[in-house]
């Protein structure tokens, strides 16, 4: 299995990171990362569903999650963070994606992929919340 | 030449918009597409020139900020924003990555990509606040 | 309105471009902007159509060409294109991904957004093609 | 640590999926999400060291191959792959990227992050020509 390489990387850059807070800062990029797959794979499963109509807004929280922690984990991967407002606006949008979509997804409690994106979600929300709050 | 087809597409979606300024939401998100494009552009052509080493903060703002503005259009061309926090937030971090990406390309008057880089960069944080303000 | 800045970014760079076609090189980054948030604006407007199982395939393969469009506008901005090689492989994807995107939509002949986004695609595919062509 | 949910994803997907190989799909999903941030931080990473000037095409690589992966790892989680041709277009694509970036960065042996980013650079243009080898 091909295992995410954030802490690999982040111990091979070759600047001083400013006193962040280097777990809390992998595990939100990797939660970043994963966030907008489960989410990319959940919106085309709910495609699938017979159901599919009472799912709509399942799959527009789904993409828009995806996109936000997408692009959250990019400027993340940039560790210099040259304008820390950027990365704090940054990570609260991603929190408020993620509660949206895992506020969503948590009430399809028939369908497993609504379930485990949901569970990914939460876990992506509380590792922005988490770095915003080492952030300081 | 293509040009955008933003409001053509929000003339034809087939629900109500919820009250939202048209106007407002078609203007952001043009100014969000283009400043991804500009960004983009904006860091090659900074990797081109001949002081590089003094322009790795400007290729960083420019990646930073061209991301942030191409999740905010994705997110605001699914006009229906079921949740109004998502789009709220999205927009404040995209006027802080125009905000920060502006200041940078403005300094580096020499270079004529860096002054049509932030003057798109001022643009697409103009209509990000008032769209912002807007939505009330 | 904000217009892209394609051609006024492709004029300010500071090498030289290598011989490439610059009326071909910007008509391609063009398309490929609009197409990804024209097909972005298509996969929500079908989501809220009534009729949404009928436009699962619709949806997603708009949301198919949308990435993959912008992914290319992304390495077209590039202009110094390092690689021919991924050049011309992204190349035919986006064009690949318009066809099929394009060919769907046309299709729903009921929907304005539809019609639109296969409009946006078919352009996209020509100008990928004529790139190519252009690139030799 | 997070991992990455590809096969829990999968294996919660309500459809078949029309006798793809499912191991070759989750490792090239996988390998092309990691892909993404390896070179998205391996990027920043050059724009650090004192020589970025000698990175310059280093840089434009990883970008390039940063975009192309995280792309094709959209289009491989909506497992229904629509479109057979959209698919191998955008893994030829992603090899191509792969290629160029591993061949670029694997020179840069004094810099950790390129030898790093190399590594994943390989993986995932294995994990693409592997998947394409079993789509047939």
């Amino acid at each position: 299995m091909t295992t995410l390489k954030v802490k690999e990387m982040l111990d091979a850059y070759p600047s001083a990171l400013g006193g962040v807070d280097r777990e809390a800062l992998t595990a939100c990029v990797e939660a970043c990362v994963s966030c907008d797959q489960v989410c990319t794979a959940c919106a085309d499963a709910c495609l699938s569903e017979d159901m599919v109509d009472e799912l709509a807004t399942c799959v527009r929280s789904d993409l828009d999650c995806a996109d936000v922690c997408g692009a959250t984990a990019r400027v993340l991967s940039r560790h210099t963070g040259s304008d820390a407002e950027v990365t704090r606006t940054m990570l609260t949008a991603c929190a408020a994606a993620c509660r949206a979509c895992g506020e969503e997804c948590a009430q399809h409690t028939q369908h497993d992929h609504c379930q485990l994106c949901a569970e990914a979600c939460r876990s992506c929300e509380d590792a922005c919340e988490a770095l915003l709050a080492a952030l300081g």
